[in-house]
């Protein structure tokens, strides 16, 4: 293992500051020892659901107390319909966190073929260009229009002023409309079609090339829309609001049922169950929201700005600033 | 999380009325504090499911005072078999869970392709315009069909009398075919469909640009057809009865085994478990049909409205009403 | 509920007998309240099962009587390695199920596709009518080939002679090859690519148009082979063999286990347990199937009479029958 | 059942030997009765597992004689920590076989569409056919080809001498090459393509036309391709060695902690429970390699075929042999 | 099975070193039997887990001393609750092996998919090639560039010096850009692109195979994409995190809770289940890092030699080195 770390620097010594993709996981961390584990708090849970296990002690505390010195108070359970439920809820929890997952890769599925796209655009594009070598003035609005069309994608997903940004790199014509409209990164890849058929009008590109870029341009749109079903849906409220009336219930009854067999070690382990149900929860919500700006969501801010590092790169520019570097292990 | 909401509605102030996709949650609620939880009632299925809840907590406590008072009356049962009937029902419940949530996504997906459609064809139809910035007549009656096809989906979706919207937008040929016809949406395609082949003939496009459009026009059709499966394929029905009976027999027998152990706790303990049980199976219920018009379905009206809006803005309509707002929390 | 079916009957007075989809759901039935829900049979599949029910309930009485009045001639059991064993065998029945009701899906898939792609083909070959609103020859041509392969699928999926139907929409030259060939469905597809071709040498279509309509002839030679392999490759016979061994011999094990703790109760219970897990392995083995002539298969009689109609709707005909209502609440 | 059944035969007379779907199932075999169930052999895997199942029960018989006769040589177990290693061991269990089953039915899809993709070449190939009803030199070559490469692929895998056959069907040009590339059944597909160009230069098909035809040959390499993919890449070792370990230490140690609380049932149950899980990983194993030359694999000799026997008939060969019949139930 | 292994030989023998695809099994190891599975190390991970096996063990035999000699000293505990917290993890961690599972098999896909459009673009690009048999300077650019493409993308998933490989390939102005680029794989992709615009310049392909061949640089630039997505976003951290905690605690508290009914057994059973816990999360470690140069990995050195010798042959040249082969069991 360490040997690859190695040669994946001496990889970006060969590069110059190269080997790109390295630089976009989300929480860029080695695998942490054994001991280390316990004592990880950044891209961990625990501090949210802290509160919560702190009373699931206290509460077990208590309960072993009376338990223990007024044993009377208080009628005798047995664990059997608790593990029944116990079980229930996980194979719940684990069908949601199944979904949340899922809605979270998706949705870096749908950055991964965002880059491809500009990407494919940013080659294919070169059919534009009829000096050899130099970037023709239909090629280059086109590749501005996509990098302002990866802000405003930003801008939608995680609410942020990139405004400036973008009005450097469209017309003000086109500026106006975006401000004024209830879908503004369309207006962007309107003007992007424009572009297009004013080309093949001027006989710059055949028909049959023309429907290439357009595929391009309908890929683009797709991002847009596949992105807004993500962050606008999410699992139905009511499955949410089931599940966690189910597991706080479930903690809060558990100190009555082990306390009679666990004895002092009720605390300990009725904190431990707490923390693995309400961790998995919790993890839940954050992937439910990928796009939303904490630790395990999507690094989409590294990604805009990659993309747009890579469309400059095609254009010939050569004051590229260096990719995006995580901090405090963490991606944004 | 509060500041991220600031930024949103800072976002908002920058784009007039804009962020589009910010309006379309299902059910649109801040996360609810730990007791607010439990009193929620909106988006929730506890009422849908009280009566049931209230029998088994009656017939538990029926179980535990005979149990104490005429222990005779009644053999006693262990919860052995009762929990291997309960994890099974647990693991049955998930799958049917599963297939419904998907049928429910999938619902989702297939109007997100919908919406992609509609403004892939608003921007693609641009191609039509022979004069810069003027709507040629043949672009505005393709976007009006596709308006028209809109509420057409939404009338045979979720039963409502879109006419008067509809026969606004088609001519009156078309609409009198549209009454007619066993499949009114198609009919609208079909016109959309004579537009293009108008226009191919006419020399206004070209034939390979024909082929974009056409593909356009045939993922509509995809939108009904897709739907169309959803609403009138169900769940097979046998298993939703097997689950039904099941999971009812379950509950009914939970009292006599618990009540031995659990006491007086058994009333409590029972209606937590058929609240869980019950919950699940009516929320699945719900995501079974999508397109229904209750709480968790999906906001195909707003989705519907929003797809008409976008389309009115790309026409070069000014005055486009307010995007749809939730009421009570829900979008419909 | 109520007001939505108020509704939807009102929609259909609006179109005449319109609102198509409504008519195709497999068991068509509102959804039963509880005590109604113990004594449905259409659609349930309980009498199948009924026999094995009767026997383990008999063999759990015997067994009880045995350990009641002659304690000493059987040993006692312990349930422990039961519930195991009951977990496992959930654990693969739920993944059985799982793959027989995706099949099922699948199947349904492929006739959605299937009946979009003939609606394709209707729409799209308007392109072939050179008169306005009179149907071309060749257009004509192609919808009624597209009818003959609907039955010709039909003939082969469901066993049924659809000779006649077929006969009076082809050629007889087509039709005498179509009753030699052993693949007699790609017979009338490649008639209908004959058709094509003409049209492409008449110059009635232009080469890319040919491409547009090809498309749609390979997608339903895909229904074929889609609905080839699904109804000719089971899930592998052994699976099915190991699961069937195992939930029988621990159907006629569990009396031994419970009957100890449960008592007089137990052939109750057994016969509940009995009925979940075979009435699982018995849906199951319905949805394995999805195009036999039973009642929770697909009506895939019912879609290709829609495609039919459809299709002469298309062609302008207007002596069309009305479509395929459910009878005793199933749709074949 | 039985009247299907008979439909079925009288279909078949109908269509001369046709309804070919019916004969490639795997294991041809009515469903079975209960009895019969437990006796048959075929399909099924208990003899290759048989060895364990009586090392298992032998090993329980032992265990429990000394628990009987000297209760002092063993410690006593409880069943507890077992049955949880139990649970793990079928989830995993069920993860693997799910992963087989996918991989063993995506196989089928893959060869579903290769034939799809034979049935497509055969009719769109129509259009080089230059004289009505007589089959052109360039488009006999090219179904030669098909069906060569259809021996091909099966001379890979599932490594047979088929080379007699392919060299009947092309040229001997190229089959000399076939002999001694590195990758023979990509020779053909090469061949094949030079056979389309030759057809764009001589002007018998349309550049738009080579396109369609360029697409079915990149999905009969994309059969390959993908074939290959399962073929040599299977489940990860390791993995399939972990669940063998446990399973294997699992069931050794089971007659030591049941043996206590079953008595002389344990060699029974134990041998069931060995029995269930290790048939379940025999079985695995079949659906793992789904070209290999087993009972539970693919029937790719009868869909090589049959492939074989539908182009013959394309290209209006009259002396087809009859299609593949199972042996003792099973088509290979 | 044996005979199966003399077939393969044999076939072998008929090809020179034919059947290729035999070649790339990851640990290709014939099925081990019974007694050797316990022994055997290369693509297991028990080396990697065998510390903590041994401290459980250790740890379990302390406990069981201290219950046995010094009984006051620890509470005693019940079982019940762990086995709750147990078969939770064991759902968990089956999710996450899923996840890491289908992302190593959706890694292998795209590779076969690359294998794919390496092999369609030697076979399309015969087209290129005017005199027949004769490659043309076009068609080995391409081949050549696509050559380079396979080990500029071995060194970015793979770390190591592909660049002397490289730089043989393509033109010195293309390897300078590749050193200084920040995405050096696309560079060599859109030198593929110019060699494509030249020869449609040049007349050399007509628009509508440009598109053709386009197509096939775009499927390599999504390879790029799908393997930076894998590489990149690991399953979220705080996830893995969460896992690893509660498993680890769960193995420490196991003696307490076993020691009491399993007395000396209980080191060897606890470090069994730690062996399958742990095990099953090492091998997720190793499965969600499909590049990784590790055992269970894919061979994708490999599968780049063979793309590479594959193009090599169709270049037409004859000095091809043989196939890679395993070493030690392993292919890389």
């Amino acid at each position: 293992m360490q040997s690859l770390r190695r040669q994946i620097d001496c990889c970006i010594d060969h590069y110059g500051n190269g080997c790109i993709g390295r630089r976009h996981p989300l929480i860029v961390r080695p695998r942490p020892h054994l001991f280390e584990l316990f004592f990880i708090i950044k891209g961990s849970i625990v501090l949210r659901i802290m509160p919560l296990l702190v009373f699931v002690a206290g509460l077990s505390a208590a309960v072993v107390s009376i338990y223990t010195f007024k044993p009377d108070w208080l009628p005798k359970f047995d664990g059997g319909p608790f593990a029944l439920l116990g079980i229930t809820l996980s194979i719940f929890l684990a069908f949601r966190n199944n979904a949340c997952y899922e809605r979270w890769w998706e949705a870096r599925k749908i950055w991964g073929e965002f880059m491809l796209t500009a990407r494919n655009l940013a080659r294919l594009s070169q059919i534009l260009d009829t000096v050899d070598g130099q970037v023709s003035d239909a090629r280059k609005q086109l590749l501005q229009h996509n990098i302002a069309y990866a802000y405003a994608m930003l801008m939608q997903l995680r609410p942020s002023d990139q405004l400036p940004k973008i009005a450097k790199l469209v017309s003000p014509a086109v500026m106006a409309q975006f401000r004024q409209s209830k879908n503004p990164p369309e207006v962007i890849l309107r003007a992007m079609e424009r572009i297009l058929i004013a080309a093949l009008r001027d006989g710059a590109i055949q028909p049959i090339q023309f429907n290439l870029l357009e595929e391009l341009i309908q890929k683009l749109a797709l991002t847009q829309a596949a992105c807004e079903r993500i962050q606008h849906t999410p699992i139905p409220f009511g499955y949410t609001l089931l599940l966690h009336r189910t597991a706080y219930t479930f903690c809060f009854l558990m100190p009555f049922c082990f306390a009679n067999t666990l004895g002092w070690a009720t605390p300990f382990v009725t904190a431990l169950a707490a923390y693995t149900l309400f961790g998995l929860d919790a993890l839940g919500n954050e992937l439910e929201e990928p796009f939303a700006p904490i630790a395990n969501a999507l690094p989409i801010n590294a990604l805009t700005d990659i993309i747009a590092l890579e469309l400059r790169e095609a254009l010939g520019e050569t004051d590229i600033p260096p990719l995006p570097l995580p901090e405090a292990f963490v991606l944004m």
